[in-house]
């Protein structure tokens, strides 16, 4: 026992399972835009109302976080009164796109805030959760919308401000997962499985800039994924994929030149959510998408399934978050980031 | 292992700590109106400048929940290096009094947001934390700021707007507590431990009033309450106190009532932090004070003092938040309350 739980403390931020959780389902939801684009026919379900039948935005980001989290659970054929904590967040303030979502659940509730890392915060808690025993089933869900990020971060969308080329669109989209816990009699070797989280401290490189998420965002993402390598003792060669959240084209070369010029080179194995999930040519996202639902829908529906396919059998799965609010970057603050990683795996056993 | 595991699962929503984990040290770091409150000796640090040094009282709470965080790790005498995460949240949008008070101490961080239950939150997900072998140490640091909590739910202090006698007044305070693992080996028995940890769900009775806190949140705390007193086969009068969050003077009477409906009677152990911390005849708080920091700083103080002295044995800790945003006010959206409960103890081995 005592030495079971020292062996899980892996190098210096990393924890890995000797029965890694699964993932028993997912459900993903997305709005039109992110419905028009190259991901959309890996999506559960597309939305396109902008506010899900309700009269506002952040009222359209519950209902839609209440749907996914219904489909999540109805797709794992698990009795909801069997799912123990639902670990969640948004990016608007005091999370009421969580908090109207999940209510009507019944269901215990951590609500988290990681900006857009949540989805990564969120899983992580959840896989620490079940596999300690806490739960059998703990579920994460995480979720973001276009209108109600621009109304609290930047400009009503009335007044059509420019954006710059290296601003992100804000995905419209909530993702949700069933994490459920393993055992040697239930090794559940299926499902995709997450084998070791590595959490994210906060990195302040004194970037400014708040049209320029990824540069804010990068060194947080190398400063965890150089921690993950490190101690799992993995070389990027040995991943299929290293999945960021949502730096977006800027972001994302910064990462790969910090990461090179500390002995990593992802450079092929790299690849972002945000510049996934839209076709810039076609949709003129510039820097690409980004919010919670960013890489939670793209793990939901993408990522998971290349999973299924046993196209990929290995990844690392690194949300990405800007911490800040119009008051802190209105006083002046600068805007640190933190990021979060998680090592998926799927086939074999272990 | 198995069995152990399944074991801390205890009743609906109680996790039961074999190895209790224990809280090492504490800090508590209070505003000059809590100075001059009953409880002022209990607190390590008065600060009776607003801002604590800074330009703004955003950037001042940062440096309240630095300053009581590097507190906390220095009285728990454990180097910095062994704390392996700090669970840590605020009231503010996008958690900034939290981000720029924790981004200098290279620690990984999980971001909490449950409003003013935060500090129930933090410790609990430590305590499971830690009790999982996943750290050896985990610290769980709120605070609220009554000039940025007054500012960004209510009105500019400036304005001097009429308070209704149901309005809490925000505590400017910190809290921080270094948890620690225990094992067979290592008991810790001299420090108070957490036996056990309820989650609360979100509860929403469809109150409106912002200015009636209390009420919104009186049924979640009935709620959490109930199962914790159910899971763990406990009486109210084998508690030597219940100690809600901010309750304050008008929700602690309601969540008397609605416990009363369902089989217990809790009036005798009921205390509200809230109404601890102010003396309301000479501070004219009105129905008490409230926010992240008052339940914290009243266990870092306070509660956990009376444990040390053995005047108390055995409490349950019940911080309670409210869930709302101006935006989900003005949307005129309800409060739902969430509530997380501890079983604390003090004193004997387990």
């Amino acid at each position: 026992m005592e030495n079971k739980e020292i062996n899980e403390q892996c190098g210096k931020q990393t924890i890995k399972f000797n029965h890694p959780p699964v993932i028993i389902s997912r459900a993903s939801t997305v709005g039109e835009m992110e419905g028009q684009g190259p991901l959309a026919s890996y999506f559960d379900q597309i939305e396109t109302d902008p506010t899900f039948g309700q009269d506002s935005w952040e009222k359209g980001e519950s209902e839609m976080v209440r749907r996914t989290v219904e489909l999540a659970i109805s797709k794992s054929g698990i009795e909801k009164e069997k799912i123990r904590y639902i670990f969640g967040g948004d990016l608007l303030g005091q999370l009421i796109g969580t908090t109207f979502g999940l209510k009507d659940f019944d269901i215990p509730v951590f609500g988290l805030y990681g900006a857009c890392s949540t989805c990564g915060e969120s899983l992580s808690l959840a896989a620490m959760t079940v596999s300690a025993g806490y739960a059998d089933y703990a579920i994460a869900a995480t979720s973001s919308h276009f209108g109600g990020a621009e109304k609290q971060f930047r400009f009503p969308l009335e007044y059509g401000n420019q954006r710059p080329l290296s601003a992100t669109w804000t995905v419209t989209g909530s993702g949700a997962f069933v994490v459920a816990r393993t055992s040697t009699e239930q090794p559940m070797n299926s499902y995709p499985r997450i084998s070791a989280v590595t959490t994210g401290k906060i990195v302040d490189y004194g970037v400014r800039d708040s049209m320029n998420m990824g540069a804010c965002m990068a060194p947080a993402a190398a400063d965890v994924i150089y921690q993950a390598l490190e101690d799992l003792s993995l070389k990027p060669n040995q991943l299929d994929k290293i999945i960021t959240g949502d730096l977006g084209k800027v972001g994302s070369e910064i990462l790969i030149k910090l990461l090179r010029d500390n002995g990593y080179d992802i450079e092929k194995q790299h690849m972002d959510c945000g510049v996934e999930i839209f076709d810039n040519s076609e949709q003129d996202t510039h820097s690409g998408g980004s919010g919670c639902g960013c890489s939670a829908v793209t793990l939901a529906g993408y990522i998971l399934h290349k999973l299924d396919e046993q196209e990929w059998k290995k990844i690392l799965f690194v949300p990405t978050g800007a911490l800040l609010s119009t008051v802190s970057y209105n006083e002046g603050e600068t805007i640190p980031g933190i990021a979060h990683a998680l090592l998926i795996e799927q086939g074999g056993g272990n």
